[in-house]
């Protein structure tokens, strides 16, 4: 192994992009003269040696593929004071000078306590739910977005030859931005997300009478996995308005895939700018989108950010989608 | 309207490629000088006068579209007696003298019946489940079985990043033949049918285990719609083996999208062969696949076949699979 | 027709993401209690009156779809004061108090010339080239983007299967972003664009050896349509290497298809935001994205505007591309 | 290595569906108790002694790859007696009892050879021009065509935009099947194919000229690889007619991408049949389709027959497609 390494790992759940921003590391790691480690099923690899040698062909036609080459997996040992200190002992080791940490809020208070015990962490937003607060933007979200319009706009053909009602559950979890991303997309006629209040009568019930009355027969009602309900409401609906109504949920469809441009390219300037960062001597940064441009952050005060929900959009969407 | 018209209407369940299957009867009709009336939201269209006289025009560009044009519904009232006199006479004032339905096996019942009533009808088959007995293939099936191709290799990849077992239900009502050959497309490590007895033991925790020992850490279980208990075999598995388990149901999204070329080619096919048999004054029939051909049949002989399952290709799953 | 009706276009080339900006301008004008007009192929239509009033459901199901329902051609007699002067008396007798055009910045300064005339204006960027200077991005950008790289990536897997170089043009006139951003995408091994000088050794043979020494025997060359000469390229390389090399321009496939969520939501907040500024009394004005964000800009200015190409992320490119 | 092995390997052109044969001839032949080794870059990895052993995981996850794993390339010194000779012998030290060759015909032919040789040789249709003249259907030839549809349905959304004609050639080499099937799906105005001799005037002009009359006002001109001279053609159509038209040659895009469910299946069926041929000591066979179904036929034989054009569904086309 070489004298200075830099390791990569991805955590939590996966998302289409993070083969993308595996490969800006290695690739980025080996052109700045470090030794790149690649690290097995998040924190978990730390603990059990599960760690390989990287070279400029180990991550050869990955930057298409969906799901993460490295695996990934909760660690619950890690999430300890000793699993910590474990973890950083193997780091020292194996000359590792820095991680980049590729995962959500979960994985990024990891790396924030992997650094506090001696090991320069830069964490990197990939989640499909785009529910961290501190960026605009996550890698794994464009793909969901558009796999859960792709099948919206078949369920929308079945939906419409049967002058039904769909309502439709993606993904999100606490997180709205999916829900109203895809809703805006398929021109649903209603979005409910756990950011805005909703009343059964006035925001679907009459919003879709106001529809008919211009000659609309379907109808797509989306729903925030952070809403819930989709079945019972389904049916809600169905006996309010004697609409046939059916209840779809999206489910882990939305995670995989091969990753959209947008994805492939946010990840690759997000794994390099990493990498900038541990060859400048920085720690325990997250590389975040802010204003549409790639800048970084310290992990401490992301953790503590709140997330701003689009309500111009949302209130776009009332006017155009009827 | 003209002196001699055919109809065209879907019925039943929407598939992609009934579109193709309308346009191509409307095209072919009018070339072989007939008008042709398009009739709305199946058997109901024609009680409640909803028929549209057709142009070549007026099937432009619907090739490509999922669902169907011509709308589709269930029709109580046409399930009776009186309701199929009824039809018959719209069909004599609107000078019909046949018409093409394109639907399931409920649907060439009603077909039947108006036959008999007096109004030559021609079935087409088409349902995404493949579920007719007389012909080897239906319109929309290859749409759905690729949708569902693409589908599953998205839950594999997050499956294969969490080390994780998909268990995965498609469509098919009470046929299988969805399940096995997306279940083949897939290499699902089990694939339960409704018309293969199977053993949980055996069939499904005894194979995983085999794969396991070669390395295998990720596994996709097929299941039919007319096995179903989707959840409830998830959470076997994962009791049983130890790794974690997620149950998806497909649901509406297979039923619609843009249909593949062969769902757009074999529906033409069928489409014209349809017009073909009604102006040398057949009657009664239904156009079929048979040995890859497409041939026709006498609708009450067909309706009284029995399903021919692929026991082959069951076979040869569980030998290349593992 | 409506007491005061604004009236939307389309000019130019077509871009995915045309429908749902017309579609938004249609919805937010009738919600804000104008009548809207849609004009047929640009500028065209207001000459020859083809024009026609549209409703809630005129844009139903348009989001989805690529192209432009309202059509786009070139308008030789409107480029000169006379056609605008006719335009603008047609504006006059349809009541149209403004104008809505999406398209490039040659349908811009029509857009100019028609508010000298008179007639408010206010332009949409729709171009798959993201060749506005004003704006980050234009819509249809992404769409083109992730079809050439779905198709690119087709081409890989056939380029691997032969140990083959592949030479591949996109288009972007004379701005290479679609090739720089596709480039980075589909790990293209060097990226000519017009905005930067290159050399055919250090830029392209040079790369080949190195990749070749790390074990890498297939090739991705990205050419933007503005350095051309894509045939002649492959050819030397060829020559040069003696690894087998193919061009492929991949033309008019990167206009259309059903436009990506981006295109989609994109469209949608600027159409609306065109909308906004006509109610409020605005004219000459571009809705372009800045920082992210949709914001609103002189045209006179937006069009003595440079672009800025992405020097940081093509130098990324040479690193990780490799 | 095993006492008993056989061995697989791709020829010629690439196809789709390529790695699922490959898989079913890996996992059936280790099923029934043999060796198998993979021969990369086709003939030419029996002279250079490029193989491997392949086991249960050495083709995981490659049935919804495309392109082929194990390589491809032509091999000049195979096409001697000598080279023939020298296989041969390759084979027999590695104890090889039976080679499946997946290609076109050419491949065939050195199938036959080195059976002569004593190798016996089974080949499996792998080639997306459909042009072998023994089976009804060759692997890739499904995902060719639904890549090509995809393509010109994204070619029709600006042909229609803008009122104009496109010109599309697609592969085929001297066979006109894809160019058929595809043109049907698009409902291309004219298809032009080798085997059927055609006017400018009466196949083209005049049918754009009616339909123009019916109100259609974009064209798709649908021509085979080998018809060619697709931008002579492009070119005459417009001063002929004075449409816009543009013409698109879809180029290396349809060999590539995952295979659709068909190739998927019928590549699984016939890898695995072409094992139990070997099992049961058969040599010198093709696996084909016919009548639908999967059966074998002398190699020889094979590559004696004659091809039929389906002239049936060409003029179906001529008469929906208007």
């Amino acid at each position: 192994m070489s004298a200075k390494s830099i390791a990569v790992l991805t955590s939590g759940g996966d998302a289409p992009g993070m083969n993308a921003a595996v490969r800006a590391v290695v690739r980025a790691g080996i052109s700045k003269g470090f030794g790149v480690l690649g690290v097995r099923r998040g924190y978990n690899g730390l603990l059990s040696g599960d760690v390989e040698e990287m070279n400029l062909r180990s991550v050869s036609d990955i930057i298409g593929r969906g799901g993460t080459v490295l695996y990934t997996a909760r660690s619950p040992e890690f999430n300890t004071p000793a699993g910590v200190q474990k973890a950083a002992e193997a780091c020292k080791k194996l000359n590792v000078v820095g991680i980049v940490v590729i995962g959500g809020d979960g994985s990024f208070r990891g790396a924030r306590d992997l650094t506090g015990a001696g090991v320069p962490c830069i964490g990197l937003p990939g989640t499909i739910d785009n529910d961290i607060a501190s960026s605009e933007y996550t890698i794994g979200f464009d793909t969901a977005m558009n796999t859960a319009v792709e099948m919206i706009d078949r369920i929308r053909d079945t939906a419409e030859s049967h002058d039904r009602c769909s309502v439709v559950e993606v993904m999100g979890r606490r997180c709205g931005d999916l829900a109203l991303q895809v809703g805006v997309a398929v021109g649903a006629t209603s979005i409910l997300v756990p950011e805005v209040e909703w009343d059964f009568q006035k925001d679907i019930i009459d919003r879709m009478r106001f529809a008919q009355k211009s000659g609309k027969q379907h109808f797509i009602i989306m729903v925030a996995e952070g809403v819930g309900g989709t079945t019972e409401l389904a049916k809600k609906i169905q006996e309010t308005t004697g609409i046939e109504t059916r209840a779809t949920i999206l489910g882990h469809v939305q995670r995989g895939g091969s990753p959209t441009l947008r994805d492939r390219v946010v990840a690759s300037e997000m794994g390099y700018r990493a990498v900038e960062l541990l060859e400048a001597g920085s720690s325990n940064r997250v590389v975040i989108m802010r204003g549409g441009k790639i800048v970084d952050l310290d992990i401490t005060e992301a953790l503590s950010m709140q997330r701003v929900f689009d309500k111009k959009l949302y209130d776009i969407a009332l006017q155009i989608s009827i």
